[in-house]
């Protein structure tokens, strides 16, 4: 499926429940924070090279996929009520960051480009 | 463009940086909630109904843009380097939520399903 | 308890465990992060009115309770492995902020001290 | 200065500003996270050895010295509003902790309890 043909089916998921009027951007910025816990809990006391490994216990995997969908759903359900274009906003911002983060600056340097000099 | 040629376009413009060793699912789930947590501070005060009004203000539609476009990059770079599908992992979760939170018990109450009686 | 004996009995509790090898500053930064899901699922639907009332339900008020002493819980661990003084840093940020919002200029707005003009 | 006074202090600054207002829980709730947001941003790209390094950099001190003052601002500002006793509350919770993580199983692992057998 498409990222716009999901956002319609999680549209219609709300509507069909009355559920728009919990949808304020507020409250979905709330959500799409809100619901990572479990997510950031996986990986909390995790070393690095274990959390590559994490796809490979069965149960963690599904937390994992699970906790993604819903960052997903309420990104999608934001941009939907907010009408951002996600997908071109995204595109935008990989141009911005050509700029900003230029290859001969920031190779091997996870600095903030603040920080990069120039 | 679409989800897999924005997380190839991602993939590359890391590796041309030499990120790739910053980008740990355990560090992309950090940078993920991090980015969440400056949408949050732009909705944090205003009242539902402001949050609606977000976009109106130029300078705010322009952050609300990014940390969007922010949020859906590191989720997309995460779910790379777990080898998750998102797009079907979301359409899985709607599968799931649409038997959950049927209608009739769901319509109009915010309540999480295990409070749902049934 | 003052915060320090507090400070000092999580130390002691982490020490009998030996959990300081997970304790480190950018783990115990994910557990502070990690552990408000919760904390934000609770309030992400309710309106401002609602979420005044949220003690008055005695499962929420036990739920709210402990996720507010988990924060704490982290936030004294990652003061002490830092050595950091909570204490006097909220001190002498309460001071800053006097300066940055005068009450001349900040009184009934929500904006950031940056677009206060002045 | 003991947490009450804090306490004291910050319910004074907000009146004197007149915002109170803006200080429901929920927003509360919302300000706490996003601030925390903001330290994730300090640590996501740092290995755990680096991170217990960070206070070394005069600059990134500062920073986190402030953003650890803001987390408990909020969380002071919540524990007010919601007539919380902050440290009866951690009190507790390590009373509680002591029985879920016995030495005897938890030693050693970063399991949640739920895991460790028993």
């Amino acid at each position: 499926m498409t990222l716009s043909s999901l956002q319609r089916a999680l549209a219609q998921f709300a509507a069909e429940r009355d559920w728009e009027q919990f949808h304020t951007p507020k409250n979905l910025a709330m959500a799409l924070a809100g619901d990572r816990g479990e997510l950031l809990e996986i990986f909390q006391w995790l070393t690095p090279e274990q959390s590559t490994q994490v796809m490979q216990d069965d149960e963690r995997a599904v937390q994992v996929r699970e906790e993604m969908a819903d960052v997903l759903a309420y990104l999608l359900r934001l941009s939907d009520v907010l009408d951002v274009d996600l997908e071109q906003a995204l595109a935008e911002k990989i141009e911005k960051n050509r700029r900003v983060y230029p290859v001969h600056l920031a190779r091997g340097k996870a600095d903030k480009y603040t920080q990069l000099g120039g």
